[in-house]
């Protein structure tokens, strides 16, 4: 690779790790105004979205100058295509965030959350923090074996997604259609920035490891 | 632009377009799966997923190809890039068909739609199958003027999005929670699915008019 196409990665690289703290930072705050019905906090999500979103569109712009300024080969491209979708999914990850955010609003002063499912949330919280932690380090190091850990927490992620409609759903559900209907749509946004985080993840082996090609079926785990 | 660059371009084009009919038709055939809680139907549009996947694969396959084949302009990049991303939000749209397939499957033999329900749902798989055909022919004739048709049906399909959830919130719902939730989910994966066509007639159009490269912002139409 040219020193100029290298020093340009290297910053799309750079971007792209910022992307990962702020749009962590952004679920677990927003897992906090939902847990504390902290209006504020809430506020200071919704607005940070924007932040993320010109993030995105300048790490867009920057490949897709490389792309034209430099005719790469096929395995830079490959890494350059691998950024676009990966900013892409850290933008989308910002949006479900904000949701989360958005929801605490939307109930202000009451919590969706009844109580015995505080613990859950406040762990789904940690757990979308901790992903992106890892993510962010598989994309600044190319550390590719990382890609386990974010399975991992994935997994604890759906798990719990699962526990809640389980709890929603039992017999013993006493908190109405209204929190439920929260609840599951919460649920949702937490399991979606799970599988987001996974395909980041995924799509940071293919660029490392210079797999063939995937694709976008790998892009989208459900 | 080169001949060869033109035809293959034609053919990834042809293709998006093929795609187009074939998601538009899952979503409508989910919601009929849906509505006679018929499984065999439901399992065909969980099988035919795969093919929309591989399809996506494909485009992005050739797009990839043709960038590196063939160093384009930047006018042809934006092109090609646009179905890069065209390719990824139909590949998402047929996974929300496949979850309104799977969850009729889920509740067989009953259907998780109460009656005076349907014929909002009813109107959800019309408008699928609608916003698609509109959404193919952008992608097939580059007429722009389209959006604007594309932006109508997915207002419709937000306020009946909106509906459901003013009728499953309503003091008068009667069907208890497990309904509420899935009507809450089925709902947000038509909204979702809409939101989707909108991006990708935003792209046809930034594709069409050379209009500055857009980014992910308006990628994630809420």
């Amino acid at each position: 690779m040219t020193p100029d196409f290298d020093t340009e990665l290297g910053t799309i690289r750079d971007e792209l790790v910022r992307m990962t703290r702020l749009v962590g930072t952004a679920m677990n705050c927003g897992t906090q105004a939902l847990l504390d019905a902290d209006l504020t906090l809430a506020e200071a999500v919704i607005a940070a979205d924007a932040r993320i979103d010109t993030m995105a569109n300048d790490v867009e712009q920057r490949c897709f100058d490389l792309i034209t300024d430099s005719a790469p080969t096929p395995d830079q491209l490959r890494v350059v295509i691998g950024s676009l979708r990966i900013a892409a999914s850290l933008e989308r990850m910002g949006d479900l965030a904000e949701h989360v955010a958005k929801q605490s609003r939307l109930r202000y002063p009451r919590t969706s959350v009844p109580r015995e499912l505080r613990a859950t949330f406040a762990e789904m919280g940690d757990l979308a923090e901790a992903i992106l932690t890892t993510t962010g380090a598989m994309i600044g190091t190319d550390d590719v074996d990382l890609a386990e850990e974010v399975a991992g927490h994935d997994d604890r992620i759906d798990a719990l997604h699962r526990g809640l409609f389980a709890a929603v759903l039992a017999p013993t559900w006493e908190h109405g259609v209204e929190v439920a209907v929260d609840v599951t749509l919460l649920s949702r946004y937490y399991e979606r920035y799970g599988d987001h985080a996974v395909s980041v993840a995924r799509r940071v082996v293919t660029m490392v490891t210079g797999a063939p090609y995937v694709g976008v079926v790998l892009e989208s785990a459900r």
